[in-house]
């Protein structure tokens, strides 16, 4: 099947999809989940042929790690999906209502976007938990993964898609597109596809953000910013940047420049200093912090730098505005802490950091789905519609409109023989 | 200044514009309100150059008309700035609040999206309509006009501009953008511009969203259908099909595609024909129509065209399925009505056709942001992401997360040292 049929297909499916009971979607959930459990030695099987495949391809270490599907992955994604089972159904609810005139009453419900394109690189656990999460939101699933993975995704496709459909699922509410058309068949799609959500590094994100028509949910990077400002407990601003730097450094919200006051740095660096030396951080001081504590110097590429890695920038200025500057300059748009006593200055802060998460007094660390308590993540947005920050189920969601009417005319209002009344219900 | 600098200083402006009061952003929309009515003659005398000039190079009538900017036009702007003054201002709205923790509260707060970008054709009362919009929301705005409507435009944006920095805006917050460079830099700008608006024709709708990166609100066409099922009141029927083709044919929620159920469609159509003779209404029907009433021929062509015309194209169906499936391969996803005594066709129809509105028994005709009580409207969109629908002020907002914290880091959570509480409060 080509990929334009499968899209096509999916497009089909999709209503039916969208206006399935909560019920019978839990159902194939756990029907999913069941399959994944019994079938894993298969599983394992096909895995280690990628692995394999990958050895032999010399991929690098870090590839091979994600590329692995073993026992505790398909607990892990079972987990999953057992929690997803237990959210609330997102299709339905009711948003808005208006009795526009007697007898004629809008709704507005939540209800799923259609299809969700998902681009992935080598982690096949990603496979499991965008299409669990497509179903529960009631949208259709185009998949398309990376090639060294090739074995994995298909068994976990053919696993999710037998039991959703024996479960009652329309048939083709999920494809999995293994043709040698590439990715940018898939970027071109957009008459089929409503919404793509990449998964894997920052350069594929960035690089489908750049090549498509399509809306993504999704981050480029994660410039995560903290501001010390003069008013700092000295003790807690060296816990949260340590914990914001170090406590996962390969992750988006990892923080990455570090803003300090002037009237504080020569009280705090030398502290921090000796703090980040415990964990191994390398520092890139401006010229004003290379005059207080000894460490590299930081360029202009280095504000503009995601490292992901051991290093911080730093970089002293002259208070409140310059930080705010400086972030709202530089920052993805992502994570970006205030540590402070001051009320006025946080108030200042959180309303100026253009960012779709600003913090105060707390680690950059806590902006994701699960620490936000949301149950399930789609993705973390820096997009400035439709979702922004860690985004739950409620990101593959949209809404429309129903009208109940009794045969009302438009022509009667117009000329003035009727006027709406416009009671707010809901 | 060139679009780019502009575009830079709208940037900065947003940040500012976001953070203002319900009071001050009130304030600047009386003071322009005010200063519309003080200088109207001068609009007027800027409009006259336009038209003089539109004629010189012979502009058709319509566009003669939408370029048109007299006393009336005034009055009418400012009579939708008044209304707009009244709404609640839609900043800072707390969407959803959790305790993740003692002393750690996330909350979620409406927040402007940042920076529009509107392109617009000929009519000047957009320019007002939608900066104010702008404003009430919190958003810095770009505007590029039409040159014919040039010099209007000017004046306007200059009254604008003026008065609403003079109340306390932030210099910037609106530009106008008059160089010679095209739509085309400014569907470039999506470094700069956060969405779009365009108001203008469905080509020229059509144009900007198949050319830009930058989300779109707007919809390209509008192809609306009624489908007769065979339980419906004949006379309610008429009625709905003759108000829904006819109170007002060159707009999007206008009429285009009749769909009858076989069962009805002796008893019905003759009665339709007659009704739509008198308003001068032109019936193109597939065969089995033909074989009721005597009318030109509709082909494949005709349920893709959006007539904008007193014409209206008519197929008869084996039933609700065959009704659903033609709407869902040919509608533009902006209005379908269903007219029905039977409730089970109306869960069916409202759930399984993919459109921004569905209906029951009332006419296309009332999917609209006033008719719906958003008092403002930004447009109609028929994306799927967003904003879907007749779209009011809660278009232009997204949100923006904030996390006021007493130190928490992630650490301990992760050590199992503390556990979220996840506490929801709003």
């Amino acid at each position: 099947m080509s990929m334009i049929e499968a899209a096509k297909r999916a497009r089909e499916a999709s209503i039916q999809l969208a206006a399935m009971s909560a019920e019978s979607k839990n159902q194939a959930l756990e029907a999913i989940m069941t399959a994944i459990m019994e079938r894993r030695d298969e599983i394992k099987s096909a895995n280690k042929v990628d692995i394999e495949n990958s050895k032999k391809e010399q991929v690098s270490e870090p590839i091979l790690k994600r590329l692995k599907f073993d026992e505790h992955k398909a607990e892990d994604v079972c987990a999953g999906i057992k929690s997803l089972i237990g959210l609330t159904d997102p299709v339905g609810k009711v948003q808005l209502q208006t009795e526009l005139d007697d007898d004629l009453v809008l709704t507005r419900i939540a209800w799923p976007i259609g299809v969700i394109g998902v681009i992935f690189e080598s982690r096949p656990d990603a496979l499991v938990q965008i299409s669990t999460l497509c179903l529960k939101s009631g949208n259709a699933v185009l998949l398309k993964g990376g090639s060294e993975a090739k074995e994995t995704n298909r068994i976990l496709f053919e696993i999710i898609e037998e039991a959703s459909v024996k479960a009652g699922m329309p048939q083709g509410w999920i494809a999995l597109m293994e043709s040698r058309e590439d990715v940018n068949s898939i970027l071109a799609m957009d008459q089929y596809i409503d919404l793509l959500v990449p998964r894997g590094s920052n350069a594929f994100v960035q690089y489908i953000m750049k090549n498509t028509n399509i809306p993504v949910i999704g981050h480029a990077d994660g410039i995560c910013h903290t501001f010390v400002d003069e008013s700092a407990k000295i003790e807690m601003a060296v816990e949260l940047v340590v914990d914001s730097k170090t406590q996962y450094v390969v992750v988006c919200n990892a923080l990455e420049t570090l803003l300090v006051h002037e009237n504080i740095a020569k009280d705090f660096l030398p502290v921090l200093q000796e703090a980040l030396k415990e964990k191994g951080v390398t520092i890139k001081g401006c010229e004003r912090t290379r005059n207080i504590i000894a460490c590299e110097a930081a360029s202009e590429e280095d504000w503009k730098t995601e490292y992901l890695d051991y290093i911080l920038s730093i970089k002293i200025v002259s208070g409140l505005e310059e930080a705010i500057a400086h972030i709202n300059t530089y920052s993805s748009g992502h994570t970006d802490t205030i540590i402070t006593e001051d009320g006025v200055n946080t108030k200042i802060f959180m309303n100026l950091v253009d960012s779709a998460n600003v913090f105060h007094n707390a680690s950059t660390r806590f902006s994701d789905g699960f620490r936000y308590g949301f149950g399930a993540e789609v993705g973390v947005s820096t997009s400035k519609i439709h979702a922004r920050g860690p985004v739950g189920l409620e990101g593959l969601m949209i809404y429309k409109y129903q009208l109940e009417g009794k045969g009302q005319i438009v022509a009667d209002y117009a000329s003035g023989k009727k006027s709406f009344k416009h009671r707010q219900i809901i």
